[in-house]
């Protein structure tokens, strides 16, 4: 039955694309995300972001990898030939990947003269240590190269994806190619090593599928595609088996249970499975691959009814960096790692685009605002590996660490953020987040500058203006938030414990009432569009309480506060170091305030609710009403370790006496 | 000051030393060990352990070896020399090896004919898989010789001392020569790569020294012992650097900061360094080498004065499997590993017997029936790596483990609990642990049986029967435990709250009251032994409150409860499934019960106390009179996962509202 219907929704799905012929293959996206070099943001909460990753988690970026670890030296080291040992982890080339990409996508908007020669200097050192046949990968280089592509858990295709996606973004900023051949080289090296030659090879942590899209949308060339389309099909196969897994690693940790095309749950690493996904939407868009899509939608519904956290984390424990069975989200012990987060921010976008639904969007915005933005500290140079949605007040932020994917992963996607705002296609264009930013489109002929302004996600008002040259007809899909809509997320995983209609979104053209087309989850305002012609969205920005299914054991009896898109959190900073204490009752009444942490200004929530506090004597307990503040989960933990809670309880099941 | 103090109570324990002749160099210790193999253990506590050992442990030890991971395997594969990959950990040798020595000491009280010829059946494999040099070592032998010996830290010389120590173990239970023999070749092997050649190298993980201790006393070959005092002395002088440790790893980690004769404070990796001192003790044992003992004194006192937690486990951090700051000892997220109670085990008896002070059997014996016993599970075939003192309730026993050190060091040395309970001299008779048994010692050169019968640790009673052949002078030595005169531990980390003098100690003759010196903790009695003389002791077994120091911040406002040796906990599988709703007002009031945990009789502590609880509308919070049930800590986690407590709140600081 469920089948049934999944499959109707699809056909539909098929039938309402678009075929856009920017690429030489059939293309099935609905429309095309602007690139984020299209788009200036002048958004009153995200610029400052960019500025402190331009320049403070850069610069930590460069700090630790060129100084404080051996990242760098080990492509001296290979340069040197002198049988130098290698320093860290097999997988330490990709974080020099990595931040470049960052400080290329960073430079695009952020010109700094500094950290271009930087970027070029480390470029220098890079291509120094490519062997003659492109093969590059220090660790083996330097370890012994008899051993290399021996062992698919080694993450040297990994790191060969993010060589590629650097490469590429640094050549789409600077139109130098010293990187973008370099990684040329290296994807050829590994397209006749293994597809050519039919040599099975799983990679034992994907990303070169998504890595190897990008290079194949730069050149056009098909090996590219062909290639990325191979090691999505290399899975499932049994060609892991002792080498990624074996009788005591199950498969499905490393998605090599049964091949792409037949997977229907999520599984295992949640960050393999997200850089996956990603991988499979991106051939499917240019394949118009439907055993893909088929797969991804079954999938992306298993995650999101029944694995992900309300922060839009997944991955509820870090045995596995991964998922567990569904509905087990348990909130202290939560891993819901950053990397992940930014995985589902590049995975929904995809599917947004492949399909047209705002409802990736809803996702793609809860976890970019909440389990993603989390891992960066407001400072921008200290960071999460794992974003949990409680905290006895023993975790903390760190400089660095040992695994340091998430640094410069959480840098390169808010330094990219230009990307998920806007899309485009013949019929028209697509708002789908709320960021003050500019950007022109280009309709027909006709260029159509459009400017974004909002205090969002402060304020509910959304102002956009359109200043075509000349009149033209196209029609503007403006997202309308599940959010706003008693939805908090798709499926049921969650809902607001008061469900009566909050205030409705309402939409204005030049100050009127307008009326719009709904259509898969878009306010749709089909006309010939004038200079100066103004759209105003205002969504409700009503404190709200959430709830959990009830097969959500760790929140029972239990809500989480939201406003707009931003989840809430209670952190002892803000509450006498307290945060395990208090109790929501059912009378509990809430007002929002402007409130600064730190230097962030931030609309805190004040609850008035009811807290256990133990008499004077220390021999009972008294609950006593009291005014506790919510701020942005985003921005707990800047304040040094204190105790925090996303869900607080409504009702008291058992008592702890502690210190 | 305190040095001068030191100094000076070192040398008057060297003045009472009584030199012991039985080896060739001089031994300055106070007395020598009786081995288990010449003591029958009947005990009510001990015994069932032993038997579920020799049955449950041994056979999951073997399971897993041999079945369930690829330890034995690997041996196969290097004596089949068919290029096969090395399975599993570089250090996973050494649990092989640890379990045949668990073995060896069992079969020594439990024959067991399968047992055996599983040991003979290993052996083999192991002798096959020795290279002609006698190098032996399946990591690297499967893996690429030629990087054999360039890296310190992967264990190369750790598993070459648990080869030795399994070597000797199984050639004193069978005087079967087959491993031995291929132990020496290994270690001269080594002590012709190293110590001949002086080529340095420092173990990243110490043991072996304390099995060349061991290996010389059974072959009194020098080189051995000179080996010993070599790998000791290679540290402290940046051999390390960049090996073992480097800028960001410190040298303290692995003991290796200063020589071991200068080290002042107990650092890093806890297991590390219990073997490091052991090995130390035995070398100052054989060389009467005072600058072991003054730094031993010195770092002991580091450990059980400031970093040692009421349960005898030490390391209060997982992050580097060791110790941190002094008094920082937090109690969930204690480590506490139990081979670092094994290894407290080991280095406060050699303490004990170079010095003849009884303060290191009363540390030694809290670490053996608490934080040591605790690793291993009623059943026997469960094992806790680290052992907490609380626990929200995630927190359970594991069959095994990818570092699997512990469940065979638990089960080497419950094996070998005979080794721990008396010790002799030409003076006289040591009792150091109250342990049902029988042995003959011999005193001059008449044979004296003596019996020890005793319910300990649940009742105080203890008979000593002595039936020499024909009366003989010796002074009998009887361990006063400090837990039975106001001192819980040695120093003042920990204290008894009501410090009221509980019963004393009684020491009765032949039914009589007898005068005894006091000399070193212990209770002297001298005189002419004749057959059938009885000595009985009546240890206080009092329930006691313990309070930690003030610096100690886990603990503050909060007691334990002490019985005898053993500390107890509060667990949830006793008390409606909550231990951590419980108060412990000055009022509360104590008494104790036979119970049963499983089928582990136990005598457990009713304590009638104040219970924090939800009214029934779940919004506020009664505080009720309760009884609950204590047991004993080594006991807990046995009936599934459950909340437990060990230090519980004497005064309510906060209050935590959870399900």
């Amino acid at each position: 039955m469920k089948t049934t219907r999944r499959k109707l929704t699809y056909t539909l799905a098929l039938l309402g694309t678009t075929v856009v012929s920017t690429h030489a293959q059939l293309l099935v996206q609905r429309f095309e995300p602007v690139g984020f070099s299209q788009v200036t943001i002048t958004d009153h909460f995200w610029k400052p972001k960019m500025d402190k990753v331009a320049t403070a988690t850069l610069r930590a970026c460069i700090v630790q990898t060129e100084e404080k670890t051996g990242r760098i030296r080990n492509f001296e080291k290979v340069a040197r030939h002198k049988n130098e040992k290698h320093e860290g982890i097999y997988y330490d080339d990709s974080d020099v990947y990595k931040a470049i990409e960052a400080m290329a996508y960073s430079l695009k908007n952020h010109p700094d003269a500094a950290i271009q020669q930087k970027t070029d200097e480390w470029i220098d050192k890079i291509a120094a240590a490519q062997l003659p046949d492109g093969y590059l990968n220090t660790y083996y280089t330097l370890t012994g190269l008899d051993k290399r592509w021996t062992d698919m858990e080694r993450h040297e295709d990994y790191c060969a994806g993010h060589l590629i996606e650097a490469a590429v973004a640094y050549y789409n900023t600077t139109g130098k190619r010293k990187l973008l051949d370099v990684a040329i080289r290296f994807a050829d090296h590994i397209d006749s090593t293994f597809r050519v030659k039919n040599r099975p090879w799983v990679s034992g942590h994907q990303e070169i599928e998504l890595a190897l899209m990008r290079l194949y949308h730069l050149t056009n060339q098909d090996r590219y595609l062909k290639l990325a389309d191979w090691f999505l099909a290399q899975r499932g196969h049994g060609y892991g088996k002792g080498k990624i897994w074996d009788e005591w690693k199950n498969p499905k940790y490393c998605q090599d249970d049964v091949p792409v095309k037949d997977q229907k749950e999520i599984t295992g690493h949640a960050v393999r499975a997200m850089y996956q996904y990603t991988g499979a939407a991106d051939v499917a868009a240019a394949t118009n691959d439907q055993g893909y899509m088929n797969a991804m939608r079954t999938v992306w519904e298993d995650v999101v009814f029944r694995n992900m956290y309300l922060t839009g984390g997944i991955g509820s424990s870090g045995h596995n960096e991964g998922f567990t069975e569904d509905y087990d989200l348990p909130n202290e012990s939560a891993y819901c790692e950053t990397c992940a987060s930014v995985g589902m921010v590049f995975w929904n976008q995809r599917m947004n685009t492949l399909t047209g639904e705002s409802k990736y969007i809803d996702v793609l915005e809860r976890s970019l605002y909440n389990g993603a933005l989390d891992g960066l500290s407001l400072s921008g140079d200290r960071f999460f590996y794992g974003n949990p949605l409680s905290s006895a007040g023993n975790y903390g932020r760190s400089e660095w660490f040992g695994t340091a994917c998430c640094p410069s992963n959480i840098a390169r996607l808010v330094a990219s953020l230009g990307d998920y705002i806007y899309g485009r296609s013949e019929e028209g264009i697509w708002v789908n987040l709320f960021v003050a930013s500019n950007t022109t489109f280009t309709m027909g002929k006709t260029p159509v500058p459009v400017q974004m302004e909002t205090n969002y996600p402060w304020e509910g008002a959304v102002k956009i203006t359109t200043n075509p040259a000349k009149p033209v007809e196209y029609a503007l899909h403006i997202r309308m938030p599940g959010w706003a809509q008693n939805v908090p997320a798709p499926g049921n995983l969650y809902r607001y414990v008061d469900s009566r209609s909050a205030a409705k979104i309402e939409v204005l053209l030049n100050g009127k009432p307008v009326t719009y087309q709904e259509e898969k989850g878009y306010a749709v305002i089909h006309r010939k569009w004038k200079k100066g012609d103004v759209v105003e969205v205002r969504l409700p920005m009503d404190v709200r309480q959430v709830a959990s299914r009830k097969e959500v054991k760790a929140d029972q009896d239990r809500v989480a506060l939201q406003r707009g898109p931003l989840v809430y959190c209670v952190e002892g900073a803000d509450n006498e170091g307290k945060a395990w204490n208090m109790l929501v009752p059912d009378n509990a009444t809430f007002a929002t305030q402007s409130y600064q942490v730190l230097d962030e200004p931030v609309v805190s929530i004040k609850a008035n609710v009811s807290v256990a506090e133990p008499a004077p004597d220390g021999l009972t307990v008294q609950m006593k009403p009291r005014t506790i503040v919510a701020i942005p989960y985003y921005a707990w933990a800047n304040r040094g370790k204190s105790p925090m809670q996303v869900w607080l309880p409504s009702r008291i099941k058992e008592v702890k006496i502690t210190e």
